[in-house]
């Protein structure tokens, strides 16, 4: 495929969707079409999926049907727009994918192996060319996520939970860290910025070499 | 589990709801307590996703997204309320289980093994103590799920799909034959009955042996 496939992930609260804004204005003023899309969602009927995962009101939810549904909506979103988009070419910048699985469900819920198992049906193996970890310890961000307005089903949870969502992320970014980009959230914005572009610009450097 | 787990199988127009009622009839007169529901849906959660899977608008829907849209309406169904039910002694009568995903997205969809691996996580591996195939003609099954209503977003798909729907049930069948009990469903509703019944009380004098 010829576009990019560049994804953030971490914690509420970690200030993913203003370096997602940073990125995408990075790539438009060099003349590259972006599309920047979210999880759970991201297509019409992963955004119906999205409602059900995140509405408090749905307090019975199995982890397995937690799972299986962030699974579902990640099939949609990779088949009917993210392979699309970057057979066509252009720069996909998605706010969470798989990893946030293994994190959450994975870890957060304890659910093992089947995590990625499922995951690995749900996209056909499809895996971004980088990824950024934006690490802030889980009290930090969750303080920040709070004061950003309501928290959703997933964010309510007790913070031994988002200890181990951070712990399964650490994990990954230890595991595969050619892809997978460490970067430190608790910096000011123009810090982070720059450092994650400068991965950015090495990315392309070596994809035109 | 002290519980017995009754599943009705095939396609739409098979008949499938009034042998149902005949069961639970059979059950309630001997004193049981009979919990009869269905696939997709079964829970609160799961009638949100059945919702969203039957929905004709939905025509974007990837085969990978169908399954795991129903694996995930199953999770919740086992374990909020086939479980609990079989757990307390109940007779759970239900219309459509993992077969169904087997013939439907395994072999209508194609998808293949992933299909059965998906299912085993979602019902943690939990298997009918009988299933009964109602088997009719695909044809004659759509004409008459035709004329008992507006068809869904699966029953609108083309007959060679039914076909390979019902090539999935023949083999699940075949393959398992001491579960599975493959039925004339062209009969009368009361030689269907008769023959269901006796499977029944073939099972419960097995139970109590």
């Amino acid at each position: 495929m010829k576009g990019l496939f560049i994804t953030l992930e971490g914690g509420d609260g970690a200030g993913k969707s203003t370096q997602i804004a940073n990125i995408t204005k990075f790539f438009e003023e060099r003349g590259f079409v972006v599309v920047h899309t979210r999880e759970p969602g991201g297509t019409p009927i992963g955004e119906k999926l999205r409602d059900i995962l995140l509405d408090r009101e749905n307090s019975e939810m199995t982890a397995v049907t937690e799972m299986l549904i962030y699974a579902a909506s990640r099939a949609q979103h990779v088949g009917e727009k993210i392979i699309p988009a970057l057979e066509r070419g252009e720069i996909v910048i998605c706010d969470r994918f798989v990893d946030s699985s293994i994190a959450y469900q994975a870890g957060g819920r304890e659910l093992g192996g089947m995590v990625a198992e499922v995951n690995r049906y749900a996209t056909g193996g499809l895996t971004p060319d980088i990824t950024f970890w934006m690490d802030i310890d889980p009290e930090a961000g969750r303080a920040r996520a709070s004061k950003a307005g309501e928290l959703d089903r997933l964010e309510v949870e007790k913070l031994d939970f988002h200890y181990r969502v951070y712990e399964g992320y650490r994990k990954i970014s230890e595991s595969d860290p050619d892809r997978v980009k460490r970067i430190d959230a608790t910096r000011s914005v123009e810090e982070i910025s720059e450092e994650i572009l400068g991965y950015i610009d090495k990315l392309l450097a070596k994809q035109n070499a």
